[in-house]
């Protein structure tokens, strides 16, 4: 599976979204490598659907990452090099998030 | 309630979350203007909990809107200036799109 960054074509619902909105610190300190990283590791979690990624010229992003079950989600939460990433974001990148697990009921789209 | 962009500060779930992927063609063509407008006026929407938007500068966008039930999602799908916008969105300013409606479970975050 590619780890571009798009729009995601997922399967038909239900699944899982992880909408992880955060707020970056001044400079990259290592950010941009890691992130990279993390996108090709989660791309080869089971149970990965997609992702979608954009962060903004004011620092503020909004990553979405698409998944299977809730299983899938918690195998990827705990994952070693992904925890270490966690501790790394709250520390040092991230002047604040928020992240929110949802069901995805319905969706549509175009192009 | 502030129409501020920013991390949104949404109650306990659940609650429903409208993600929306988009990518924009070339050029303004009058995007900016009401996509502005349109979350003034969703901010007004009853049942509005929130929302979170981000543009990068390859023209991905990522907006997630916070909803408290699926009866406020339909109402502000369906009001009249928004289905306006929406058609200048399919018509002009998205080269594609995804819309996911989805319930949130759970929700942390710092900051």
């Amino acid at each position: 599976m590619s780890a571009a960054i798009g729009m995601a074509n997922t399967p038909e619902p239900p699944y899982y979204a992880v909408i992880f909105t955060s707020q970056r610190t001044e400079g990259d300190r290592g950010y941009e490598a890691v992130a990279a990283r993390m996108v090709e590791l989660a791309a080869k979690q089971p149970g990965f659907l997609g992702v979608e990624s954009v962060r903004g010229a004011d620092g503020l992003g909004i990553t979405v990452s698409y998944w299977r079950d809730e299983a899938a989600i918690a195998a990827w939460k705990s994952e070693a090099e992904h925890r270490q990433a966690q501790a790394a974001g709250r520390a040092t990148w991230y002047a604040g998030f928020r992240m929110r697990v949802a069901k995805v009921e319905r969706a549509y789209g175009e192009g």
